[in-house]
């Protein structure tokens, strides 16, 4: 057993997030996590931010829409805090206490990146906030899939084109921007070490995969010897 | 010239607000003010909270729906600041640079007096947030319609079945949540006894107009008496 901070709950489930700009591959490592992990017969749940409940994916629709193109670097800090206090207390925080894996797309450290260094709301700042949002709680690992932007950006801008459909509010931002979040994710590394591990997601699929898969096992011996599973 | 606190801005607008529980009579008050005014050659501008932009609307409506029910305090309050921060900056600040007098139906205070003291987020760290999502903006004058909460509510029943609507969210809450509210709407006026204004609104509604218009009235000539317009 080992202590989940929200509200000092003791929980056997492990709270794992993926972080990194557009275009970096994260929905595609989460499956293959995920499909990994049951395998090896974990109870997994895999989720998102913005969103993960109903009231957040209703939140996630106004964050994503372009029609909402000139909304104020505040309000948008604050619908992502809004979803993820929602989506703390109503899935993540439930599903620890059943035991189940937690797969999140995004969480807290999103919001310092884009909203307190790429908006310039400031990364403490924006620390505090999460705190109050989630009651403290923090991934147990967190794995930031990192590429250039100019990379990121081409695979998205590919991916709208594949598809025919317009980019959403956030993949119209600029290349100077996405800089400034890769900072942010820099910055967070470099301050929580032991939680977040940098994955080149240049590399081939499989390869990131390994990577994962294999940082995931090496976090769970280091719980069961240290006596906590 | 009087300073509007929002990033040190000068304007000539004065900003009004009506805070108070369900039922007291706000819409009411707030257009046979804006009557008033207008008659007395006065560019006015009727908004709401939460609401006032487009941005806003769909948030508000998040925030009504009862289909959210289980919507956490802390979800709730940062709805209400996003809301807020996009309806200063692009519809309140520019208002009053233009010299208009801006009537919005709640502001800040509301979230002090429902989710500071109804929720129980705590009141002095409403303030905080609040301050930070307005820039530190305050209405120059605030009408706080006040009315038992059992009789509110009873308005409101009696408004919603008259309608054959359901009630919304927020008004499904309990009196003894309302009556927390009111006792924070209490403490606020306490606090600052310059700004805001107890109107009991069980008078009838030309008696509270009257009032109204005659503080309105007051607060010109002391602006006017000090040297600022």
């Amino acid at each position: 057993m080992y202590a989940i901070r929200g509200n000092g709950v003791k929980a056997r489930g492990k709270f794992i997030t993926f972080e990194g700009i557009e275009g970096v591959g994260k929905s595609t490592q989460i499956h293959l996590l995920a499909e990994n992990l049951r395998d090896g017969g974990y109870s997994v749940l895999v989720t998102r931010e913005p969103g993960g409940t109903p009231l957040g994916e209703k939140i996630r629709a106004i964050l994503s829409d372009p029609a909402n193109g000139n909304m104020s670097a505040k309000t948008e800090l604050c619908l992502f805090l809004a979803a993820r206090a929602q989506h703390t207390r109503d899935l993540i925080l439930p599903a620890l206490l059943e035991g189940t894996v937690v797969l999140s797309d995004r969480y807290a450290d999103a919001s310092v990146a884009y909203q307190g260094d790429g908006r310039g709301l400031g990364p403490e700042f924006v620390k505090e906030q999460n705190d109050w949002a989630t009651d403290g709680l923090a991934p147990d690992l967190t794995f930031w899939l990192d590429l250039p932007p100019e990379l990121g950006l081409s695979r998205v801008v590919k991916r709208f084109a594949d598809q025919g459909v317009a980019p959403d509010r956030l993949d119209q931002e600029t290349l100077e921007f996405y800089r400034r979040v890769r900072k942010g994710y820099h910055e967070l590394a470099l301050q929580t070490p032991a939680r977040i591990i940098r994955v080149q997601a240049e590399q081939p699929v499989e390869k990131v995969q390994k990577e994962i898969l294999s940082a995931f096992k090496q976090f769970v011996r280091k719980q069961e010897t240290s006596g906590v599973s």
